[in-house]
């Protein structure tokens, strides 16, 4: 058997904007595993294929034949992704070893409900794998987030076994931010076992900020750019305290939240509370709320058994430079980082991560995180479809 | 390792009556495997939930949560049918070594059609095999055809492969036929490889003969049994010989044949061809096409650099005593005899036969039959998720 694999992780996500690939060079795996980064790309779809996908996941009725043949089609655009990853890499196909890829969701539901009398929680992700293993001869791991439901579980987040294997430290505690729409937190205490992992979403990320730039200025602009606004502005305390009194906040992990809970409606209801406040105060209290559900959940979920001495950021707030700043003065005992500093740039992150699951699920090593889905225990997550390298990675005769 | 495994396999027809389970006992694999079958048994599908199937795989537009929920819950039915088929043989689920689900079929295209600028042809079966493998802890091979498919070939028929495993010969050339409402063959020259399985559909099997005999009784009777009528008439020279100028019967392999092909339309134009005449030799020349194409597919099919030696006879039309009786008068050099001679039921031959395919799978021996479905290569069927046995079933640590 090798002593490093090279891993291609695809990735198309619910925002439907195409399918991106990263290449990485793995050895070992679990808390053993050494990640490199080697290449990312990103592939948009063609708008035709955008727009049935949209159709399909937004649940709008189509016949059994449109996903069939949407899952072999998906399967062929993953291929080329996977092919057009390799030339950009000056790598012949047959020199990857294996092949992650997540799929698109097209339907996820991870509250069970009571269906033909039965009780049934269930997650769609199509790109047929038989496709990529026949135009790229690679083994090929996919459908994760079925196993984790099976197993009592949401199906998601996936990313905190990732956060594992790439940030555990034998020494550091280490916290991960991602500052998408949605913060979630990952918290990795020193040397810590997959089993003692913690990560959950602490509520919005940007989505309120951008939501009240974006009504602001009639859509003009998409988000702060560097937190300026905030940064000029003031903390509206009642209104603050108010948000914060949210029971979600105070919610044990796991716990996930989405645009249901924190977007256009809750947006709605900070103006009415904030009517007569000028707009900048505004976008300051709401950074605010972000950043204080951050700490406050960072605090809440440590003890004194481990220390927590880094927070390594990623996703768009990133670039939120008042919002970063606020979290360094709340967490003066955290030095503050980002994945770019390890060397995987933050919008990799995703496509590295299904390479690394896909590694796990290949060494049959449990991989995703009963505390952060809700499953009931620890499984192998996917499913493999044999390329034509299998044996020789398996390393038999 | 161990020397044999207990493989469950799991088929659910097009026709929607529910989920067969067979047990079999498997030792080495390939032209090696012994196959000793141990229990079958039937599980219908629920009112409701053939209705809902029914409805999903007619094209009927649903909504991609329907697809989704159902995959999962026929996944939960699946896991009932092995959890009962272990406890009719007083078995617990963790002696079953390995399971093989075809699933169920809500569409299939075997004929590639562009579709948004590629080139698609697609199969869909559905019955989460994540929600198997937690409800029994055993390893599961699901999803076969896709990867015939996207090898080129129409992912179909997969029975041929389970034919050369069970009744492949050192020194015997058997010809097996299958006679449902499609009647084919498989020929297994003595000795051969897999790659010199000739296996196709001649035609009509019983659907002619079954038709026109509900025609002729206004529904009373379902089927010409043990062929009474066909026997007390004759054949109507013109009719047939038209019949058999049909250029299908002249193609050469691979070829298909459906109801949209030889189902009521086709039975209304023999009605038409042969209004003068009396009902029975109308079935008696039904049943004649059915013998004829069967047997000049033998002979064409046949060449001298083997001998075939007999004919194994499996489906419903094993109880038309004459239909067998013609067989026997126009292939007087083959033994005629049935699969339950073998010991393998007729009924259970295709859930046996997901059995084996699974183990092929699992030990990573391609198992499609290109010169059947077309494929341009042979290739490893379907995808493996790991149970909580896969480890020990591998031989690792």
């Amino acid at each position: 058997m090798k002593n490093s694999k090279l891993v291609i992780g695809l990735m198309s996500g619910t925002s439907l904007d195409g399918v991106d690939a990263a290449l990485v060079e793995i050895s070992g795996f679990g808390s053993q595993a050494i990640v490199n980064f080697k290449h990312f790309t990103s592939n948009p779809f063609p708008d035709e294929i955008r727009k049935i996908l949209l159709k399909v996941s937004s649940g709008e009725p189509v016949s059994s034949g449109i996903i069939s043949n949407l899952n072999v089609l998906l399967g062929q655009i993953f291929s080329q992704a996977v092919l057009k990853l390799c030339s950009e890499c000056h790598l012949t196909v047959n020199q990857i070893d294996l092949i992650g890829s997540h799929g698109q969701t097209i339907f996820h539901q991870s509250e069970p409900r009571k269906l033909w009398g039965h009780t049934v929680a269930s997650s769609l992700q199509i790109g047929e794998a038989a496709i990529l293993v026949e135009q790229t001869g690679v083994t090929v791991v996919s459908d994760f987030r079925p196993r984790d439901l099976a197993a009592g579980g949401t199906g998601a987040p996936l990313i905190p076994y990732v956060d594992f294997v790439l940030f555990r430290d034998p020494i550091l505690g280490r916290v991960l931010l991602n500052l998408g729409g949605i913060a979630n937190l990952t918290i990795l205490p020193p040397k810590c076992q997959s089993n003692q992992i913690r990560a959950f979403d602490t509520g919005p990320g940007n989505m309120l900020i951008d939501d009240l730039t974006r009504h602001f200025s009639q859509g003009e602009k998409q988000f702060d750019a560097q937190g300026q606004q905030a940064s000029s502005g003031k903390i509206i305390v009642p209104v603050l305290e108010n948000l914060l009194s949210d029971p979600f906040f105070k919610k044990k992990p796991p716990k996930s939240a989405g645009r249901e809970q924190f977007g256009q409606c809750y947006t709605k209801r900070i103006l009415a509370m904030a009517e007569l406040a000028q707009e900048k105060d505004i976008i300051c209290t709401a950074t605010e709320l972000t950043v204080r559900t951050i700490a406050d959940a960072i605090f809440t979920n440590s003890d004194n058994t481990f220390e927590l001495n880094q927070l390594i950021v990623s996703g768009g707030g990133v670039h939120n430079t008042y919002l970063i700043q606020r979290l360094k003065n709340l967490l003066p005992h955290l030095e503050i980082m980002t994945t770019d500093d390890f060397k995987i740039p933050s919008d990799a992150k995703e496509a590295i991560g299904f390479a690394i699951l896909a590694n796990e699920t290949f060494e049959i090593n449990a991989n995703n995180v009963p505390s952060a889905t809700g499953a009931t225990h620890p499984v192998v997550l996917g499913k493999i479809s044999y390329g034509q390298n299998y044996r020789k990675l398996r390393g038999f005769n």
